[in-house]
């Protein structure tokens, strides 16, 4: 009984071992090269080991850990969200940029930029709790479908970076979002689909005030951003919430420039990795000039600064989670 | 062989089973109901059980977890550090309360109340960069001691309270602190002193800025303080990073009132506790009418909200950790 228990234990952990970490990752270069970081790091014996305390991973959300075209989700949800309002009260609709959102003209609103996206945000996302602001987001995402693929928003989550975040925690990392995304909104779907707890994911957010409300206290969204979760603001935000410098970064555009330049700045071992989106025939192919998701400076710069360059096309033999 | 291990192993589980969890707390029923929640929630079979991904215990930090008599030890440390600043450049010593702070004079620093205590940590936590604002506390640390005790300030946390944090660790709970003190500034010790790791810290902060230095990227404190992290801003701040509501909080003072309130007023088992300073011969006996640690609230009103009141002078055999 012993000796078979022993037996199965043994062939269990032989084919573990041997197992792919990474299976909707082509044998490519970049793959060699993730995996290899992590060995290193996750090695006793090596120079390069890192505690698994200071395993620190974090990465973007938008772009880098599922779609973010035609327009990021969120403002899709933000002018389904405007519609709904406006059924019962049309006078909220104080622009033309409302009125284009509440009518679904993604077009119009995508010409308005960043200006454009908060004005919308902000019309349809305060005034509530957080929890039934939280209700709102899961009832939208069970329902809503992504125009181009068909797919419930939640299952254009890129599985191949779903792959990643688990064989990094599998490996005694402790993962993050760090997101221009907003964080309530993030956290309705996130432990889900990334396997990432509330408190470790970072984002865009409004105040909140602490109100009795019917005699319950109550945490309520705030009018307005307090904080974009962008830009310097990431490396910040992460200094701040996390406190550690992260060894390991991903992002997609340059709003993710300066988090990653910071975390592969510090001492040790540390890997940058940026999601090119190059495969227009399976998702879409866009970096230095459009207006969601650019990228600049992570291709200019990022090769001389040894980031991974992931060139969606070659690298991954899979695209969304939802759909082979 | 085998069979002595089983042996070693069955009394080692017994001789950790039958330990006391909380040696410093004298056996009284606030003992008792604390071990008895502990027990109930992490108990798989009874009704009350709760995951221990929802384990999370939130504790204010000063009058709380260490001392903070007779004046907050940050401010201690503001004052030493501004008269460190002023031997370079008197000039900064700009007001009446900043040159009584550089000369030591806490009492006349404690009568400005909060605006005298907001403008010497102005005066002496900006302009550098966070590891280096960071080692200036860490040097102070280890040579400053305690007016009336003599003890360095990071030997003044309670034992009790130590033994309460492991204790609540090892039943799988995630401790936090969420403090009106410098989250900067309690990074520095509290790892070792309450083994709660940088991330799990809460607190007041000043905004960063993101900066490249010699072409170091480096996070840089800047003036003012960005976030107060007391009263209403405690509930608002455990919504905002932990995106959970606590089981279980612990504070001492008013401005820890809406953290237990909200804490506590949520569904199924919860835990609140109040730290009341009893003990005029071992600590500081203190409460309605002190400038540090006002306690009116949770006196008047935590008893009938179900919360622990714990009576230092009754319910602790003990007090520092670096004292018995």
């Amino acid at each position: 009984m012993t000796r078979l228990f022993s037996t199965l234990l043994l062939s269990c952990l032989a084919a573990t071992a041997g197992a792919d970490p990474l299976p909707s990752w082509n044998d490519t270069d970049n793959k060699d090269r993730i995996i290899s970081f992590v060995e290193t790091v996750t090695d006793p014996q090596a120079a390069d080991y890192v505690t698994p305390a200071e395993r620190i991973a974090v990465f973007d959300n938008d772009g880098t850990l599922w779609g973010e075209q035609p327009v990021y989700f969120q403002l899709i949800f933000a002018m389904d969200r405007l519609a709904e309002l406006a059924q019962d009260d049309p006078s909220i609709l104080t622009s033309d940029t409302l009125k284009a959102a509440a009518a679904g003209n993604l077009e119009a609103v995508g010409k308005g930029g960043t200006g454009a996206i908060l004005e919308v945000v902000n019309a349809s996302h305060s005034g509530t709790s957080v929890g039934a602001f939280q209700q709102v987001v899961a009832d939208w995402l069970a329902k809503a479908r992504h125009p181009d693929t068909g797919l419930p928003y939640d299952r254009m989550t890129y599985q191949p970076m779903v792959e990643l975040l688990r064989y990094l925690r599998d490996e005694g990392f402790k993962t993050y979002i760090v997101s221009g995304g907003g964080l309530h909104f993030m956290r309705v779907f996130a432990e889900d689909a990334y396997g990432i707890p509330p408190e470790q994911i970072l984002g865009s957010y409004a105040d909140s005030s602490y109100e009795m409300i019917d005699g319950t206290p109550t945490i309520v969204k705030s009018p307005g951003i307090a904080f974009i979760d962008d830009k310097a603001g990431k490396p910040v935000n992460i200094e701040r919430t996390i406190g550690r410098r992260p060894i390991f970064a991903g992002g997609n555009s340059d709003g993710d420039f300066a988090m990653l330049e910071w975390a592969t700045a510090g001492d040790g071992p540390r890997l940058g990795l940026i999601v090119h989106h190059t495969d227009g025939a399976r998702e879409y192919a866009y970096d230095r000039d459009s207006p969601i998701g650019r990228l600049n400076d992570g291709l200019d710069r990022g090769p001389d600064l040894g980031w991974v360059i992931v060139d969606m096309a070659k690298d991954w033999n899979r695209i969304y989670t939802g759909a082979r």
